[in-house]
């Protein structure tokens, strides 16, 4: 397959072939549940300014993809993902510009707006070390299975810098309470796995061993589900994070009668009347 | 009582002798506490076009109450709602054009405005199934007493939709954080009671035979209290969703100036001065 | 040191000899650190019209300190705050105009607004009675450290009020869940220190002779961290309350591309790669 992501146009297109450069892109048989995996784990899975900017393009991409219908994102042995590399990202970062600065501070965010905009529910598996943007990476996804290694630490103050990196003063409020997340942003210290349970941050932990295969497994029912009806929901929990409720409920209306026009809605009924299982395709 | 549903008007009437037709309306000796009863109890109380519209235009009309003080919601025979009902609503639903569909959302998201715009605080009690629109209108009330048999789901998905239906988007994060929500919302499945509690979807939690009762004290004990007041606390919830915290105190300085004109505001000095406890008119 | 809070300058000043008038003013031996101690124990530490207007003055006057970093608030002998005093506050209020009202209902939420754009984020250290405009210090702080005695009550219903007071109706819900908050504010019950605890109002517990220690080891703590980044983080924190996610992660590529210009960013990178820890300065 030829490289996609710096031509991204707006037919559509399958992604099942997509070669990674840095990092693992692995897709289930039937293409609809890709798993990605980010694979340096003798540094722990840093991020680097190559892997950030073709997460973006990716996950960009992803809007027109004619194929998958969730992501999983993890880290290879053991890890999720120890942030922006010290070396490679933070040290040139003291020797920039503002103008190059913004277009760094710019492309990490435009991460986590390509991870909120595409249509597939995304699911992070995360043991391990989970920390900077690499706990944004996290935060960033739909839902979020842990381990009880899992060690989660916006640290973005350790580095001299602000909590305020790639949206992370407005995600972790919404997920876990305003208090505990100013908290964690102040002091960058890291939450632990059941801390992180008991707040809201991770649906489920589960060990080491098997927490990937749950999250692809979470990911495989939802891909079986009413995926067009699934991005219609990840679009309104996107953008009613601001409305007032009036607005959102107008909102609602609209979107659910799009998606009451679909063949899902007549298949769910009809197997319901006849029934069987509804087989949804994503209609 | 004539029929007041259809001809609501501005000036003020009691409800007290209102005549329900879909639902079971009763009212306290003092015509203070209203107690709704879904009452299909061999279907598990579903909702149907009639009982979505008169409960809509109850609560619409219920800011012109002179007497109903707070409403408490719930449903006979161990179940609290089951939602739409399959064959008088979804069956119709897929047979219909895109204005009649966004006709029924709107209706089912104009039930749920109406139950935060009235100024009668609503206390849902919550026994057995809640699912759907039933699972909304529980979301939609104030306060949620549970009991362990409950079993909240907002099953949109199972049915093909999406999980954005009568504000589900903008109210389920709000109450139970966004991670937790997300995973309700992509996935359909049930909230236990445990979790309901946990998560701050349930206040709290009684015995099957003791939630109706316990949702009525307090019920009662709202009525008997500030009851003007409560109603500007119950305005500014929902006006402060998407305010700015500037704009909230404001709005706050407006509203609390205004209460402190009350009669209400006097007495409770007046009793605290006698040492005495204070009798709120609600005035 | 002469009296600054009324003749508050654009030019920045030291605030270590602030003279307070109507409550302590400590400061550490470097003047980072300053603690409010609320002391009229024999009360129960409760707000007075002039207590009010000078804590708005001075959270207002610490924009501009050059010295003071972090705020503990806490109350003499074992209580934090009893709220606004029901003889000094709320009888004459029972007698006032509506302009009158107002000028009193802004001023106790301009406190609020004070606490929340002063740069040093604020931690209290709750003990005992935490209530009304108490609970409301207590709430618009950044982090907030309890005993097991704590009693935090939002209790303006129970003197005929709306709980739409100083920012409740906003700041409460993003705290603990809007279930809960709702409870709280429609109620007036006092919220035990577990329940605080569970539900994120209070980030830790501590016994009652530790509690002032632990909130100052904590304000030590971020006194000595990345200050100009700790303000950063909380001028994020509160201008992304109503933000969509696309506008908060462009604002925050902003300000942390300004953070990414100071010192402070420069020393941890060096720090860390002489292996050492970084001394941070603030700027």
């Amino acid at each position: 397959m030829e490289q996609v992501v710096h031509t991204m146009a707006h037919h559509k297109r399958p992604y099942a072939g997509y070669e990674a450069r840095n990092f693992l892109w692995e897709v289930s048989a039937d293409a609809k549940v890709a798993t990605i995996t980010l694979n340096r784990p003798e540094r722990k899975n840093p991020l680097t300014f190559d892997s950030y900017a073709e997460l973006r393009d990716l996950f960009r991409g992803l809007v027109y993809a004619t194929d998958i219908k969730t992501v999983v994102v993890t880290g290879a042995g053991g890890n999720f993902c120890s942030g922006g590399d010290v070396h490679e990202i933070i040290g040139p970062l003291t020797r920039m510009s503002m103008p190059e600065l913004l277009d760094f501070t710019r492309m990490t965010g435009d991460l986590v707006k390509a991870m909120r905009l595409c249509p597939q529910p995304i699911v992070s598996a995360v043991d391990g070390i989970c920390a900077g943007a690499g706990a944004m990476v996290a935060l960033a996804s739909d839902m979020r299975l842990g381990t009880p290694q899992a060690r989660t630490a916006f640290l973005f103050t350790r580095v001299g810098l602000a909590g305020a990196d790639m949206g992370a003063c407005t995600l972790l409020p919404r997920m876990i309470g305003q208090g505990r997340a100013s908290e964690l942003l102040y002091t960058g210290r890291a939450m632990s796995a059941d801390e992180g349970l008991a707040w809201g941050f991770f649906n489920s932990l589960h060990d080491g061993g098997a927490v990937l295969g749950a999250a692809q497994e979470l990911a495989r029912r939802l891909a079986d589900g009413p995926t067009f009806a699934h991005g219609v929901t990840k679009k309104l929990l996107l953008q009613e994070w601001s409305m007032s409720v009036e607005e959102a409920i107008e909102a609602e209306a609209e979107a659910q009668a799009i998606c009451m026009q679909t063949k899902d809605f007549r298949r769910a009924y009809e197997a319901f009347v006849a029934k069987q299982k509804p087989a949804f395709q994503g209609d």
